[in-house]
């Protein structure tokens, strides 16, 4: 029997389709050197069917019989990963989430929320809403991205600095692994019952298993959102400013920091007249327990923090109020950019780096980063958006054009293989939030180690011995 | 040539022992059954040798010769583990890491500390003084604990409501797995380079590998503590409001609630008058940045949601202060009671449990252990100790006398058989900080599921194929 026709069996009618179109949609995620070979009309592999599970034990279903028929299996959520992590191969089949879209349940009392794999972003909010809660994981893809792609590729939310990134929100789930084992991680607040299989899934870019099922935590919805916008005479001050303010435990959820290009990109709409911008973002409003005079109380602190760390001087509150409402839009702008529109015209590849260190090592990452990446761009922003005691991630975007011939592949992979060298010099991780995909696989060596990259591919071949999961993902 | 003299000669003079007293003593940690057993004088096992690294490379060459001798090796960090993680079979040898006790570096700008495993939890807290630094990791152990214990038993401190466990304070670590392979994952705030191994350190009891260093994030050294403590009429009560202040974030980072027995017995020193108590510890003083006006307005936030949510009202900060001033005593007491000395006569046993779950579980899981727990035992007492948004863990004390007989090994396995089975029934984990160890390793089936277990054991057969690496523990 044809394998295709084997697994259509086994699956209700309709799970299985070989449309083209759908293949051909299904076929990479929104890393940009797909989306620049896709443009260019690159002859790009196509998978050999998408599938649509609804259920966990379809899931297991498919992993038996790709087992069985030695065919590679990638998961797929939103398709919104930039690193090519969801990217098919020939004879591949796609495992796509999207029929997994529920909202299980949600209990207030332990605020918690039960959401199938395939929920997006929006959707799991507006279901918490009614109930006054929210995850609080607000990637800035969150219209696109999925239960389950936040927890395959680390995800961390636009507010982790305050909620958290999704580790810590993380408290089960469900997951299929091969040849169709289902695992189920009961959710508790923390356990010490050996090393945490939930962990273990968070990063694994679909390369150990399937995630079906989540169980969120959840915390009061803030009905709005109060901002402190502070200038900085230098990306060193800014840094210094923004550690300080971390450190105070003020409340502040979000905190953002510009350097100078990324703030007159993003707020020439105000007038900005030059300089880094630093900003925190309170929940704030009726029903957030952190109000009153604890908010006016931890907010004059915050300002104490930032006027004695060598601010420049506060700015008006629209700085973050503009930020908020324009918070998604670099998602339709890279679409534009990428996409078949090609709004700044077929040439042009816009990519970003998120990268994490310690704050000893921040001032090197930035400066070192910025450079090598400048050799080959004609623009780079940065901005620190995922701020920790220890640490914070550098967000670089970066944009090169003439990218219109045959040699940009190459000089797209050469602006990124100097972008990780320095990073790796100045003592970061290549990526904070992002994860590996394709475009990193080959440096996890220089990240991890020897031993590390050997740690992994042991436990990828103990779990995975076919090597049917997402091959040429993550491991180099 | 005799094993032990080869692994001698691998290592510096005087590394490997065999003297009888610190074979002896180095046998078991600090598990009830194994005291009761020494105590009543039962022939115990002893390792063949005790071997004392200095270095990183020292454990390497101990796990490499290991895996060519099929010699069992037990990890130990300060021997105060209580389910009996650290128990030497015949045979095996003991990998004492206490001259592994150097704190290697401090970065105060990143507030980051590198510490090796055997450093003792004071010693640590003794060096980051100076930097006017804290971990903010205390275990009740924390005087005879050790970092790679922390990490070996994902241990979480009295202050992990405001300041974390050990998974959230470790950025960076060094450990050996068989046969001698070092692994150096860098520091870094946080990563997404596939999943993420330092977590899979935390929690694997020796099982996997053996940390030998770490980076610990810090944070600023509270010159003291301010408490809020409050009676509460019923534990549903107490649950009740702690769950809703820990949820306020108003910077409590100690939260403790005990219920009517508990809070009889600790506090009868104060008069205390009856009831539950629940008490909030908020780092206070000049240096901590969130003093003056930010803490005022906290408490008062604090103290709003306590009142409204059933408090029967405020008792004395005394009750704070007497517990932060005795909260090692316990560490004694255990030690009098189940030492040698056996202050309570030597048929008695005194043994805790501490488990988790979702806040919809909590009163389930207090009633439904405690009751468990009084078909065994002559006193229960239970608190709450590390809350989290979404629940709470459950720490329960029991004494049990009249085990001065040959079922009382027998005797004590039931209650902790019936205490397990109800932990589970009401949807608990069985470890919130303690871990697994040989004590509830028959019980990880029940906890994770055949999935879970298979998944950990294709891990431990994956990285330890030879099996040397703390044989019995962990795994059923």
């Amino acid at each position: 029997m044809d394998p295709l026709d084997d697994l259509a069996g086994r699956l209700p009618r309709g799970t299985v389709t070989t449309d083209a179109e759908i293949l051909r949609d299904r076929a990479i995620d929104s890393w940009a050197l797909a989306l620049l070979r896709r443009v260019r009309g690159d002859d790009l592999p196509v998978p050999a069917a998408v599938v649509f599970p609804a259920r966990t034990e379809e899931v297991a279903a498919v992993l038996a019989w790709a087992c069985e028929a030695r065919v590679a299996v990638i998961p797929r959520g939103g398709g919104s990963g930039v690193c090519g992590g969801a990217t098919a191969d020939v004879g591949s089949i796609v495992l796509d989430l999207s029929r997994m879209n529920h909202v299980v349940s949600v209990d207030p009392v332990s605020r918690v929320v039960q959401a199938e794999a395939g929920v997006r972003g929006d959707q799991l909010e507006d279901a918490l809403a009614t109930h006054g809660l929210t995850v609080g994981h607000y990637p800035q893809s969150i219209v696109s991205s999925t239960v389950g792609g936040w927890i395959a590729a680390s995800s961390a939310g636009q507010a982790s600095t305050g909620f958290g990134a999704i580790e810590d929100v993380l408290l089960g789930c469900t997951a299929v692994l091969p040849p169709g084992a289902i695992l189920r991680c009961r959710p508790v607040p923390r356990s010490a019952a050996g090393p945490d299989l939930r962990r273990l899934l968070v990063g694994s870019e679909g390369t150990l298993a399937v995630v079906t099922e989540a169980t969120l935590a959840c915390r009061a919805r803030p009905p709005g959102w109060d901002w402190l916008v502070f200038g900085f005479p230098s990306f060193a001050a800014l840094a210094g400013g923004l550690r300080d303010a971390v450190r105070a435990e003020t409340g502040a959820a979000v905190i953002r920091g510009y350097d100078e290009a990324d703030a007159q990109l993003n707020f020439a709409a105000l007038g900005h007249a030059g300089g880094c911008v630093g900003m925190l973002g309170f929940p704030a409003g009726p029903g957030e327990p952190a109000v009153g005079n604890a908010l006016a109380a931890r907010q004059e602190q915050a300002r104490d923090v930032l006027r004695r760390a060598g601010s420049s001087g506060p700015l008006d509150a629209s700085y973050g109020e503009h930020w908020w409402q324009h918070r998604h839009d670099a998602v339709d702008t890279y679409a534009r950019i990428m996409g078949p529109d090609r709004a700044f015209g077929p040439g042009v590849i816009v990519d970003t780096f998120e990268v994490a260190g310690l704050w000893s090592d921040v001032p090197g990452l930035h400066a070192g980063i910025r450079d090598a990446l400048a050799a080959h761009a004609q623009a780079v922003l940065c901005h620190l958006s995922h701020l920790y005691s220890s640490g914070s991630s550098l967000y670089f975007t970066f944009l090169i054009s003439g990218m219109d011939d045959q040699d940009a592949a190459a000089r797209y992979l050469a602006a990124w293989d100097d972008a990780v060298r320095s990073c790796a010099a100045a003592g970061g991780t290549l990526t904070h939030h992002h994860g590996v995909g394709r475009l990193k696989a080959a440096y996890l060596t220089g990240e991890l180690g020897e031993a590390g990259v050997d740690v992994l591919k042991k436990i990828k071949m103990a779990l995975d011995p076919q090597q049917i999961m997402n091959p040429g993902v993550l491991l180099p």
